[in-house]
């Protein structure tokens, strides 16, 4: 009866994964779609399809800046489910709303790469990744509060991974403030801040897989 | 050979379980996805952005509602699976019918978007909220006089989930009725009760997680 | 080493079902995309809202047909899948054949939807569902002659299959036949076999689990 | 404890592949997406659909084409994983820029069905295929060199995985630098060099399978 409540326990976090999966997938997928091929209309020649393309260049940096912002929270997620050992009807509540933020990136993206100079843009830009922030934030507090998390996770891994939030997410509020000067100088920043963590690990997870 | 049947039976509820959760992440994708960013020629400057933007704010609500809408029948029809030791094959199509009523969720909250005055709208919007609690109901008379759930279910929980539902459903019709007055009166109806659902456990489920 | 080695015969068969169900799933959601809410500019009151509504409720049949058809045709691929011990490299090129054909129903569903008369659109419908049988007919052919299949599955069964399959391919195959007196009796026959596959098992594998 | 370990380490690898299903089902079923239905306006009879139909006929190939690229290289994939004892942060990533990959393949591909005769889309297709190629290659030294792989996956297999994607890649860029006598014959000999590899194996794992 026991195992067959951690099988059924278990089977929960792993659908809420899948679907977790599901929406990252399909948001990666639809935030390069909006590239869209120039009208064969306009372009006669190699000459002209390779100017073409070149105008559309400078959209690519709002879509890779996506992919990273969305390869960083599907790993910050998976982190903490990873050290789940069951869910609630409250925590899966919390990642639908997660969910709902992951939907809202290809939407901000597209505004961005769209008004690529435009402070309102970018500020609902940044807005959304401190919606995922906030989001992870609350979702490990009550985590951790509800005594949803395996028994092998110390304190101090507890408290890693709020510090770990907190502290990009204060990196990445300076980034959007830089925009006061220009949306340029904010983007640099905001790559530069999702490089290191993509290039650095962020959570003290990977030291277990050392 | 026991085992082994039992391992197929599982198997045939976890490609049900994939195939649905792959269905609920696309369509609740889709839903964001209607989102468009205004036109970048008719913005010229930080203001018209914003005010373009704060005219299609009042989209999110559908926006929102069909997220909580998807959330709560994702979650209901993981209770269901959750409870089952086997499928068959009706079975089978009865969830692929689901999966059906589920995709039809972005057009009616398209629809619904485009024409939030119109009592059209609002009734076609409940009538699929209605599809998708009817065909959960069926599913669960289905799966409980196939002798399709776990050994472990008693009477009262059976009981529990049909009741819900009912509950669940003359509540969105009293909401759906409101419409005789104003539909945004039906919306914020609505969005109270799911908000209710969100907020505190619909199924009996969870007392088995405390 | 022989349990590693089924570990992973095994896992690549799940991946290939992964791929599969998110394939039939983004599928099966593009279908209902294609319904588009009416331009809000044409319309000025409930009445001319219906009126509009009424006006693509028609489009709705072939979605539903093609939901019958993706419903029926997803049953029929788990079915060999479940009785599969292992995969081979052939078979996953031939499952991968299998989802280009899948992915073909979302166009040949819009053609027959915009173009329900025309002998031409009904065709390629056929040709499409033609399609679908013929490489799972061809799947499991390799399969058995791979032995790839389980031990536990007797030629009665490998027999039934294969019967099943061209069974209903015979019956699709004088369905699209009737497009020569007119294209309704050819959808109107295609849909009654697909409710009779629906409502009755037409693969032996469910008396496992009667 | 160490079996604990194990699992999890197991289980990131499956969010890995599962996210990478998720990507590639969705970039699959959206090549066949830009595939349209001719507008109903401008056809009058079956003869005039027949026609429209024959115009659009060409642009199969290169969706086609891009089929067989998605599906040698999720099987390229999935040769890795299937060897990977477990992950690592920077695994992850790697594989996440290879899903960054893959979603350019549906842009890639209407660039080249919309400018099929124009060097400039078929060297921008041969990027994204060297790309998938590259990165895919990097994976895999990273996987051997961190000692990530699986203890039973002799040094010989390790270099005929390497030696493979060289192989491939310098038969696509062969194929590529065909385009400065035509890109029709670019294109014929990379579905040449793709073909040979769908239906003769390219990696060494299926041997085991034998």
């Amino acid at each position: 009866m026991r195992s067959l409540y951690n099988r059924i326990a278990r089977q929960n976090l792993e659908r809420l994964a899948a679907l977790s999966d599901g929406v990252f997938a399909v948001a990666m997928t639809l935030l390069v779609l909006d590239l869209r091929a120039p009208a064969a209309e306009a372009i006669h020649s190699e000459r002209e399809l390779l100017d073409a393309l070149l105008t559309i260049a400078p959209r690519l940096v709002p879509y890779f800046m996506s992919f990273l912002t969305l390869g960083i929270f599907w790993l910050g997620q998976q982190a903490q489910l990873d050290r789940l050992a069951k869910s609630d009807r409250d925590l899966a509540w919390m990642h639908i709303g997660f969910m709902c933020a992951v939907c809202l990136v290809p939407f901000s993206t597209a505004l961005l790469a769209e008004f690529i100079t435009f402070r309102v843009a970018l500020i609902i830009y940044w807005a959304n990744i401190f919606l995922l922030g906030v989001i992870l934030l609350l979702t490990w507090r009550h985590a951790t509060r509800a005594k949803l998390i395996r028994d092998d996770t110390t304190a101090e891994v507890v408290s890693a991974i709020c510090r770990r939030i907190t502290i990009a997410q204060a990196l990445y509020a300076l980034g959007a403030a830089l925009c006061v000067i220009s949306t340029y100088w904010s983007i640099a920043f905001i790559v530069l801040i999702q490089l290191n963590y993509a290039l650095a690990p962020p959570w003290p997870v990977p030291r277990r897989q050392g």
